[in-house]
């Protein structure tokens, strides 16, 4: 019986498993359910244990327990890092779900529950491929080092805490992560490029204090025109943002890279079916694939200012906020965008306003060197789990953890995801096509296996 | 002893008697005051009684109670319609009255409470000029009729309904308020002029749901954007409105009008000081008097959507939401501006965004012949009240009264305002410089006198 077979013969056996894991209610952001959270990683541990590893760490935290287990047995083989999350979103609001959160079931070949793809479901995928390669082979056949955090969904606080203070503990040759998605039903993919987050936050007051609009409206100025004259200015009739230096280090896609992101199976019909908007726009010069994952943008996230309950309320306001972020894209470099968007807006106001400028976070962009020889495996052993192959994308979001780990260890970061887009990650009815679930543990027990092939 | 004598004479007695009126505290916006609004009413009514009027009703309302008292024993004489009313506005938030709101106190040539201003201490001046005259002369000399409303600060929607039912009624030769306020201290002052108000509400539309903005940024329309590039097209460079048309019927002033408005003692420090903006902008050639009480505006008064709360969301919102309004001037028609308004809006607005235009509200511009004899003799009578020569004023606010009461029976509508402009009409610690109301008792006293002298 082969490593595919055997996995196979175990269907049953995993979707019986995954639903244990399932109907534990780690909801990271609630305290109540602070012993469900910690019962979910002993779960994890006693799984790890299962599957071959000879112990598995419950590490206590200032919040929520990690869980770590290592197999460090295959000397002059690759060390590989493999990171997941057993915390989940909130379920909320319950009365939109088909079937309960946390009892998950079965329909129309998905399996449905909170934490189906987002990410329980990903982690079952490598705690099932690594039990198969150890039973099917009385070992794992690499080094292998697992870490599975409990505050994914609140910002990993302990997670980045832990890591920075066991940089020796924790050193592999790669990392591995499971919580991205494929491009499409039937496209196995790799993500190897993510858009860097700058987050920020103005805050413009002209008046000293709220004004009656028909009192002193026509000679005083109004901060909410002037939120809106300043947002104006941030992008030219082409879309491109007016900041200047914003594009000057933004990395030129080959030829080839081009060409390769155009030509992948991206459905621009079930794109615009999913977003609904009367009409579309974005960057001259580009297309969309490369405007959602190549291109740095600058958008608004919130603005509020003045009068915004029932009716009317005739009132010239002391302050008007913005909320707004650019997403950039290697190399770009975070702090300088920082400055270079603060200034820029600081020369664009008029003096009738003073401005606060908060930079709430900044976070780098990352792309990976997909030719390197890990891609190539990765996307050997997807095809062999899926029977298609396998394609390089990037991704329009930003996955920090991703990034600060690429900075700390320097090592290549393979994100192998196999959810879909339209799985429902932090909404209601969140479930996980189950030939995904199934071809997923066959791909990564055939990666693991092919690693250990120098 | 003359009229004005008589009237210092009663300085003590018509003080014990205004505290008297301001302890009620008549809250009309709230349930729980009912019986106080209803106390008032009576209060209204008995003094007017006590004042001359053979009887004064207490009209019942689907809301509070008007009251209404009239004397027409002067044939061949003008006949007035006197207005103002008795309910105040909520006194909340209480810890900041120095003193309480309805325990009238006199600090620093003040009497504080609510209601001193706006507008049972002006009420009162009328009450007590009218008393005056009917004692000294055992009649009031001219035709006059007093309605008292008890639902200004919620709407006057009793009084308006009542006004339409009983034209023959109501019917005078002129309509004096008191809700007013004078230029500055010792400007005593009549308002000619008010602007008009139309008020908007958008609602845009993007996506059909909420994006992520990471994900879908750079590829879809932002609605935020959106509504900023348009409120940044409504005005020009000069503050003008970009409206086509906008100010196609607006009234040029008089030479002698805008020679008159800007010699006043208007005072620029005290205004800048009172707004406390970084500087001030308006439209390009105009004075700032000018732009404050004869140009329309349009301002924007709220404005929201996306994430608004705490910390970062990234968030590519489907809706975004303005109100706005625009003050009129004469002679604009507020039903034809809400048109080329929406007009103009839609024609701005990109394909990717769906448009929802509300017209909350409309209302007309003001403005009266102060030419006009009746006027005249206002402005002596303050003279002989105050001892200071009276200014002719306008507001830039509206007053929907006015405005209707002068459509409906096309009389000159006369504004002699006893407030002054940082007396707190709607905040904490309200209150009227006393001898504001002192004198005022004596020039309403002779205006009412000099009216009954053809």
């Amino acid at each position: 019986m082969n490593l595919a077979e055997f996995i196979d013969a175990r269907r049953e056996k995993h979707l019986t498993e995954l639903k244990e894991f399932l109907r534990i209610p780690s909801v990271s952001a609630k305290s109540e359910h602070k012993p469900d959270v910690e019962r979910a990683a002993k779960w994890v541990a006693d799984n790890l244990r299962a599957a071959g590893f000879k112990s598995a760490e419950i590490i206590p935290t200032a919040m929520h327990p990690l869980v770590y287990a290592e197999s460090l047995e295959a000397p002059g083989k690759p060390t590989i890092l493999f990171y997941g999350h057993y915390d989940v979103q909130p379920a909320e609001p319950l009365d939109l779900w088909t079937s309960p959160a946390f009892e998950p079931e079965a329909r129309n070949g998905n399996l449905y529950g909170r934490g189906t793809a987002d990410d329980k479901g990903q982690v079952h995928i490598h705690l099932k491929a690594l039990q198969a390669l150890h039973e099917s082979n009385g070992k794992f056949g690499i080094n292998i080092k697992v870490l599975i955090e409990g505050e994914e969904e609140v910002g990993s606080v302990s997670l980045w805490d832990f890591v920075q203070k066991n940089k020796e503990k924790l050193k592999a040759d790669a990392l591995v992560v499971s919580d991205t998605s494929m491009l499409g039903k039937g496209v196995p993919s790799i993500t190897y490029g993510l858009r860097g987050l700058n987050y920020y936050q103005i805050e413009l007051t002209g008046p000293e204090r709220d004004l009656h609009s028909g009192v002193y409206g026509g000679a005083v100025p109004n901060p909410l025109t002037v939120l809106a004259e300043l947002f104006a200015k941030l992008h030219d009739n082409n879309f491109h943002i007016t900041v200047p230096g914003f594009y000057e280090k933004v990395a030129k896609l080959s030829k080839a890279e081009r060409k390769a992101l155009n030509a992948l199976p991206w459905n621009k019909k079930a794109f615009q079916t999913a977003v609904g908007a009367p009409g579309y726009c974005g960057e001259k010069g580009f297309s969309i694939v490369e405007q959602l994952w190549t291109r740095p943008t600058l958008e608004l996230n919130g603005i509020w200012g003045g009068y915004i309950g029932e009716g009317a309320k005739t009132v010239i306001p002391s302050k008007a906020y913005a909320k707004f972020s650019t997403r950039l894209v290697p190399n770009q470099d975070p702090r300088k965008i920082a400055v270079q968007v603060e200034k820029h807006i600081r020369k664009l106001l008029p003096k009738t306003v003073k401005c606060k400028f908060e930079v709430l976070s900044t976070g780098k962009p990352w792309a990976a060197p997909f030719q390197a020889p890990i891609f190539k495996k990765a996307q050997t052993a997807l095809e062999k789990g899926f029977g298609k192959k396998a394609v390089f994308i990037r991704e329009g979001g930003s996955i920090p953890f991703v990034t600060q780990m690429y900075d700390t260890f320097k090592v290549p970061c393979v994100l192998i995801g196999f959810g879909l887009p339209d799985e429902n990650a932090h909404a209601p009815d969140e479930h996980i096509y189950l030939e995904n679930y199934f071809s997923g543990i066959k791909a990564i027990a055939h990666f693991y296996a092919d690693l250990a092939i120098l």
